[in-house]
C-alpha cells in the first residue's frame, strides 16, 4: 500500500493527468509526470516532471525508479514503454490491461471471449481482407485502425458508394479492423473502478452525446431501464475482473432499441479515467480522479453515490470563449485545462451542472 | 479582469496557498508561489515558485512583474513587502486591509470605529501600561502581541495570581494589547467574500471548537438564532465594505449568552481564506478557495449555497496517522497537505463530512 507523502508517477501530461495530479495532491501524494510535451497541462500542477519521448528507455527507467507507483492517463503508451516501467515499478493498470485495450482487434477478441456483445468485426491487413470483410459484414461499415485512434481519428466510414481503396488510404493502410454497422439509438458509458483487492465500484451509467466524433455532453442518469443499467454495470465488472484490473476504466456502449426492448453492444474500453466521468468531480461523492488514485495506491475505493442530476458539457476549441458567462452561472462549475491555444477540436475545459434529482 | 491563462501570484507557501493553487488550476490560471520555505506545500502544485525571504526587495519586485495579480495566504506579510509588490502589481486584498488586520491594536480601533463590539482592550508598551490596563479591565485578561500571532502564539493569560512581568516576558515584551475577559459560550466565524465590484457573498456562520488554541472542529450550521446569524453576516459585510475589501475574509466572533439572549463580540479578522472555511470544498457549491480566486481576479462571486450539514475536523500532528481509516469512511473527504514531518500542533490535513440536512 502506498502512503501519503509517497510519489505517484503518471505517464502522460494532458488534462486527464492534470486532474489526476490535482486529486493526488489533495490526498497528500507527490506527483511526477512523464511527458514528451514541453507545454503539458499536468506538469504545471505536479512537483516533478520528466520531459522525454516514450522511446527513451533510460528516461523511463529513471522515472520509474523515482516514483512509488505508476499509472497512465492515455492508452496509446507504447507497449515497450509500459514494459520498461513495469520492470522497475508497480504499473497500475497492468501492461496486460493496456495491451488488451490499446488494440481494437485484441480488445474485440477479448470481449467476445467473455461472451460480451460487440459489433461484428474482421481484421483488415490490406485490400483483399477489406473486400472480404465488406462482403461478410455489408455496408455501411467503419474501418478503424487497430491502434492509436481516439475522438474519431483513424477511422473511415465505408458507405454504399465508397471505394475501399480510398478508405484504406484515409487510415494510411495501417493495421485495422472493419466493424459492421450497429443501428444504435444512443451512446452510453460506464465509469467504474476496481481495487487491488478486487473490490468493484461503478458510477451510474452515463448518456453521451458526441459532436464531430468528440464527446459533447454527458448526462446522468442516462435514462436506461433498471435492467439495462444493471446489465451495463455487470459488463463493466466482467471486463474489470477478467483483466484483473486496478484503477478506473470506462466502457463505452451502444444502446440498440428494438421491438422487443433495448440491448447493449460494447463499443470500446478506455483503461483510464474518462471524459464521460468528469461529472463525478461535483456530481458524485468521490471523483473518478480520486477513485483512480485510491485504486492504484491500494486504498479502499470511495463512495460512488451520485449527488443529483448532472450534466457535463465539454468546452471544445472556441467554446472556451464562453468562460466569463459560465462563471456567472451559479449552477455551473468551470474546469479549464490551462492550454494556451484553442485549436478547433481541442478539449479546452468542461463545465458541470448539478441539479436536484427529479 | 484577469483572464484564464494569466498568472496568480500568491505570497506564502503553506496549505492555504496549496488549496488556493489547486482551485486556481481548476479555473485555468497559472500560479506562482512566493515563499521563503524550501519545503513548501504550495510550491509543489504550482507552475512557478520564487524561493526568497520577505525582505528581498528585488525578488519581490521580480515576482510581482512575473504575475498578473497578487494575493496572500497569511496576514503576517511584512508591510514593506506588501508595498513593494503593490507598487508593481495589483495586490488583493489591499495593503490597507493587510495593515489593518495584521495589527491587533489597529484592528480593534478599526472595529470600534465601525461601532462593532469587541472585547475591551488597551495598548500595552511596557509594564506601566500593563499595570494600568489591568487596573482598568480586571482579571482574567489576555496579553496579546499586536503582530504575528496565530493559533494562540504570542498570547499570555493573566489570571488573578499572574505576575504581569512574567506575562510580558512570555511575549518577549513585544508591542501588545491587553484584552479584557469575554465570558463567551462558543466561538463562531463568518467566511465571506467581496468582489472588485463590491458584491458580497457570505457562507453560513460556522461553529468552531478549539483544542490547545488550534481549531479542532468546525460545524455548520452553527446553531445560531436567525437574528444572531443575520447580525454575524451584517458585521462581516460592514468590515468588508469599510476596508473596500477584495477576496475572502473570515471574521472570528465570540457568542455570549446572557439572560436577555445572545450577542456577538468580534474577536479578530483574518484577511484571507480561513481554516473554518475548509468545509466549503465539499459542503458548499463554491469553495472558499475558488471564491477567493474569483474575487481577486475580478470575476463574479460564486454561489455560497450549503449542500448539507457539514463537519470539518483538523488533522493536527499525529492525527494524520488515522488517514487509512478516514479513507475507508464513505462519508469522509480527506485532505492532506503534503507536509513531511507531523510535529505536534502542526496542521497536517483535515477531513470533511457532509450529511443530509436535518
Amino acid at each position: 500500500m502506498i502512503r501519503p507523502g509517497q510519489t505517484l508517477g503518471i505517464l502522460g501530461g494532458g488534462q486527464l493527468g492534470r486532474m489526476l495530479a490535482l486529486a493526488a495532491a489533495r490526498l497528500g501524494l507527490k506527483v511526477h509526470i512523464y511527458t514528451p510535451d514541453a507545454d503539458s497541462p499536468a506538469a504545471v500542477v505536479a512537483g516533478a516532471c520528466t520531459l522525454a519521448p516514450y522511446d527513451d528507455e533510460a528516461a523511463l527507467a529513471g522515472f520509474a525508479r523515482a516514483v512509488d507507483v505508476v499509472t497512465f492517463e492515455f492508452e496509446s503508451i507504447p507497449a515497450r514503454a509500459a514494459e520498461t516501467v513495469a520492470a522497475v515499478a508497480k504499473l497500475r493498470p497492468s501492461a496486460l490491461a493496456l495491451a488488451t485495450t490499446q488494440d481494437r482487434l485484441a480488445e474485440k477478441d477479448f470481449l467476445n471471449g467473455l461472451g460480451l456483445p460487440t459489433a461484428p468485426y474482421r481484421a483488415v491487413d490490406g485490400l483483399a481482407d477489406l473486400e472480404a470483410a465488406l462482403a461478410d459484414l455489408g455496408r455501411p461499415a467503419v474501418l478503424k485502425t487497430r491502434r492509436f485512434g481516439y475522438d474519431g481519428k483513424g477511422q473511415a466510414m465505408i458507405r454504399p458508394g465508397t471505394d475501399p481503396t480510398d478508405a484504406l488510404a484515409a487510415i494510411a493502410s495501417a493495421p485495422a479492423i472493419l466493424e459492421g454497422f450497429v443501428p444504435f439509438a444512443r451512446e452510453v458509458s460506464v465509469v467504474a473502478a476496481r481495487g487491488v483487492d478486487g473490490a468493484f465500484a461503478a458510477y451510474d451509467p452515463c448518456h453521451n452525446e458526441h459532436r464531430d466524433h468528440i464527446l459533447g455532453v454527458t448526462r446522468v442518469p442516462a435514462g436506461l431501464s433498471p435492467a439495462t443499467a444493471e446489465a451495463a454495470l455487470a459488463m463493466a465488472r466482467a471486463i474489470a475482473d477478467a483483466l484483473d484490473y486496478v484503477g478506473v476504466l470506462a466502457v463505452e456502449m451502444f444502446l440498440v432499441e428494438e421491438a422487443g426492448g433495448e440491448r447493449l453492444v460494447v463499443n470500446e474500453i478506455a483503461p483510464r479515467v474518462h471524459n464521460s466521468g468528469h461529472w463525478t468531480v461535483e456530481g458524485a461523492r468521490t471523483s473518478q480522479f480520486e477513485q483512480h488514485v485510491r485504486a492504484v495506491c491500494g486504498w479502499p475505493l470511495g463512495s460512488t453515490e451520485r449527488l443529483g442530476r448532472v450534466e457535463m458539457t465539454n468546452l471544445i476549441g472556441a467554446d472556451i470563449e464562453a468562460w466569463a458567462g459560465i462563471l456567472a452561472d451559479p449552477h455551473a462549475a468551470l474546469h479549464l485545462y490551462g492550454k494556451a491555444e484553442a485549436r478547433p477540436g481541442r478539449k479546452m475545459g468542461h463545465v458541470t451542472r448539478v441539479f436536484p434529482e427529479g
